[in-house]
This record gives C-alpha cells, sequence and structure tokens, in this order.
C-alpha cells in the first residue's frame, strides 16, 4: 500500500479524523474534506490536501469519520459521484446501522467495507500497536488489501465480523465501558481513599472521558444490544446491594 | 519498631491475615492464633509461633484478621484477658460497625486502633509501597508509633480519619470495584472485541475478583453507605439507557 501510494480522503475531520489522518498520513496520500471552514483550515495547517466539495472525492479510499447522525446525509452527497471501484470505509463505533445505511444508499460500484477501530484519541496517545480494529467487509475484494496493511504496518489485531456480532459483543465491552464512565462520573468527585482496583478502573475510564459526545450517542443510541446490557447492569446491581 | 522487636499476635490466618503476618514478619516477632487446626499447621509451617489458646494472646499488638461476622465472639473471647495497654488493631473492610463493637467490647484499660490497609492479597503482589492504610485511632496514643512505622518502614500512605468517614469514602471506590467486579462477571465471559479502556478496567476487577466472600460480606452488609451508592449507579444507569 505504501508503495502505491493509495489516495485518500477523509470526510470529516473531528477528534477521530484527525487521529486517522495521522496514522496514514505516512503510508497514503491523505486528503481532507470537512463542511466546517474551521477543520478545513486547521486541515490545511496540519499539511493535508483539501477537497472544498464533497462530489469533488476521487480518492481511492473515502473514509467516514462523520457522526452516526450524519450518515444518512453523508452517503447521500458522495453516493451519485463515487466511480468504479472506489472504497467507502467507515470508523463508526456501532456498525449494523452504518452498514445497512452504506449499502442500501451506495451504488453497486462502489466497495464498502464497515470497520471499528478499537482505539480513540486518547488511548492512541501510547500508540495503536497490538490495538483490535474490527472489519465488517461488506461490498468487492478491496478490503483485503486493508486487512493487511492494518496487521502488517500499523500491527494492529485484526477482526473480521458481521456488524452484528460486532455490535453484540461490543456492547458489553465499549458500551459498558462508556457508561460507566458517565456514570461514575455522576457520583461526584473521586474520594481521596481508594484502593488500586480503584485506580485502575478510573485509569480506564478516564481513556474514554474525553471522548466526543457523538460517540457515546452513537454506542448508546445505535447499538441495539446496548439498553439490555444495562439492563443486565441493573438487575445484577439490585441483586446485590 | 524493628529495634524493639515489638510482639504481634495475628488472630485469624486466612488470605489477609497471612499477608499481614509476611509483611510485619521482618520488624515484629509474629505469632498466629487461629481456630481452625489447617490454619495453624499452616502459620506454623511457615514459621510463626502459634498461641493455641485465645485467652494466652500476651502481644503488644493484637490483629483481628477475622470476617466481620466473627468479630463480636472473638472480642467477648480475648477481652477478659486482655492487659493494660495492650493494642487491639483490626484490619476489617468497614469501619464503623468494627469500632462501635471493639470500643463496646474491649476493657477500657486496652487501646484500639480501627484499620483498613487499601491493598488485598492480589494488589500486594507488586509490593504494597506507596499504597494507601487508613487509621481511626479509637483510644490510647500508641496508634502514632504504628503510623510512623507504616509510613516510613512499610511507606504506605497513611491516612487518619473517623470510621463514618472512613465508611462514606470507601463505599464509593473499594465498593464500587467490589459490586463492578461481581456485576461484570455475572454478565458472562469477557468478549474477544475489546478497547483499551475496557482491558484496564478488567484488570482492575481482576484484583478483587478473588477476594475472599468475606470482603464482600463486610464490604456490602457492613457499609451502611453501600446500598445508597448502588441506588444512585442504578439511577445514573437507568437515565442513560
Amino acid at each position: 500500500m505504501a508503495s502505491s501510494k493509495v489516495t485518500v480522503t477523509i470526510i470529516g475531520f473531528g477528534a477521530f479524523g484527525q487521529l486517522v489522518a495521522r496514522l496514514l498520513a505516512p503510508y497514503a496520500r491523505v486528503s481532507v474534506h470537512d463542511r466546517s471552514a474551521v477543520a478545513m483550515e486547521a486541515a490545511s495547517a496540519l499539511g493535508f490536501d483539501l477537497v472544498a466539495r464533497i462530489e469533488d472525492i476521487r480518492a481511492d479510499v473515502v473514509i467516514l469519520a462523520v457522526p452516526l447522525r450524519a450518515f444518512d446525509e453523508v452517503l447521500r452527497a458522495i453516493a451519485p459521484h463515487l466511480r468504479p471501484g472506489q472504497l467507502v470505509v467507515d470508523v463508526c463505533s456501532v456498525k449494523e446501522e452504518p452498514a445497512r445505511l452504506m449499502s442500501d444508499l451506495l451504488p453497486p460500484h462502489a466497495e464498502i467495507l464497515a470497520c471499528h477501530p478499537m482505539f480513540g484519541p486518547q488511548s492512541a496517545k501510547r500508540g495503536v500497536e497490538n490495538s483490535q480494529i474490527v472489519l465488517c467487509p461488506l461490498r468487492g475484494a478491496r478490503w483485503r488489501g486493508i486487512a493487511r496493511f492494518l496487521e502488517r504496518v500499523l500491527k494492529l489485531e485484526v477482526i473480521v465480523t458481521t456488524p452484528e456480532d460486532h455490535d453484540r459483543q461490543v456492547a458489553m465491552t465499549q458500551g459498558l465501558t462508556h457508561l460507566l464512565a458517565q456514570v461514575v462520573a455522576s457520583l461526584g468527585d473521586r474520594p481521596a481513599i481508594r484502593t488500586r482496583s480503584f485506580d485502575l478502573i478510573a485509569e480506564g475510564l478516564a481513556l474514554v472521558a474525553n471522548d466526543a459526545p457523538e460517540v457515546f450517542e452513537a454506542i448508546a443510541r445505535g447499538n441495539r444490544h446496548f439498553a439490555p446490557m444495562g439492563e443486565r447492569l441493573v438487575s445484577a446491581i439490585r441483586a446485590r446491594i
């Protein structure tokens, strides 16, 4: 992938889009589109090429780093302009809903890969090596090259599965983590008397505490396994208090 | 303390009593009493002196490392035999109830220190240095020497407070941790797809997962701030699912 200098356009230059841009910059020609002028200036200042109009995206790989609620609009905007063989990849924290939207709204000649990097701007500060990334191939075969790149170059652990299986599993891990981060924060300031166990948990929760509100929104509202996980949590707590 | 070779008898040679014995052995003459013959054999095999009958404890410091539910019985057994100036210390995970029992049942000539080491057999494997220990002095002044020893020799962070303040604070840290450990375990096996945040939390929960059931029993049943903390947790979860 590095030798052919694949072209990548990232739509959405928020915290996660910026992380993706930084990770791919050494290996691909990365350009950015964001509807916000401020975000575009930031991308330009960081040396990325800009694609001013969403209709003009010609990159080999188009990465959607936008909130779930903007998905429908962005997909409808890019769909009529995609070339045969262009690969569209999302990085949303849930997979069933984005997978359905991409399959429904993108033309049959576009390849589609639903994807969830299991790291965020906070945890990536220590490097992403050995972190997980989930791939749900939906259309086309180019994802295999992407998987090899992620595994061999970025040293990620690639997990290939279905959107359904992804959402069911992450409800119990990422969903639980984000829910606890919010819930524990709501209990008030951290007391002075603590255990190591508590400190480790607090460290884990701190990794997601500053994530964009859209992340929790996607996890909580976009994953149909989230509320049932919460209900099980409530029942398990009630049984012990 | 090391120079005068203070004598210490630990009542109860369970997981925590063994940890205390091991920590103090280099600095004090440690003996053990346990009503279980198997535990006494284990203590003897580890080279500790044994005190066969609970009436015969003559040590300068008597450490109660027994479950909260055995407190009443043990205190009544030792009370008539305590010498003036002997110091009785507990290591229970809650402080209000043991403090009340010790104050009520021990003779006025015995000194009393309620104490909670904020580490356990699992977390202590990495050493206890910089861990916290809470002291609630109830009677006498010998606790000041103990505090100096804990701080200067064992390098612990000593926190002096009241039993009430301790219980209120630890409900939000240790109570929360132990509750989550049980609750998360009840949700089933750890999924393959995880985040770093989740892994850190799981690591924190693992530190208490193997604690004796008596620890959770003391934290859950012996701390009047535990159930209200659980109720706040439930409300906070309900508000987000």
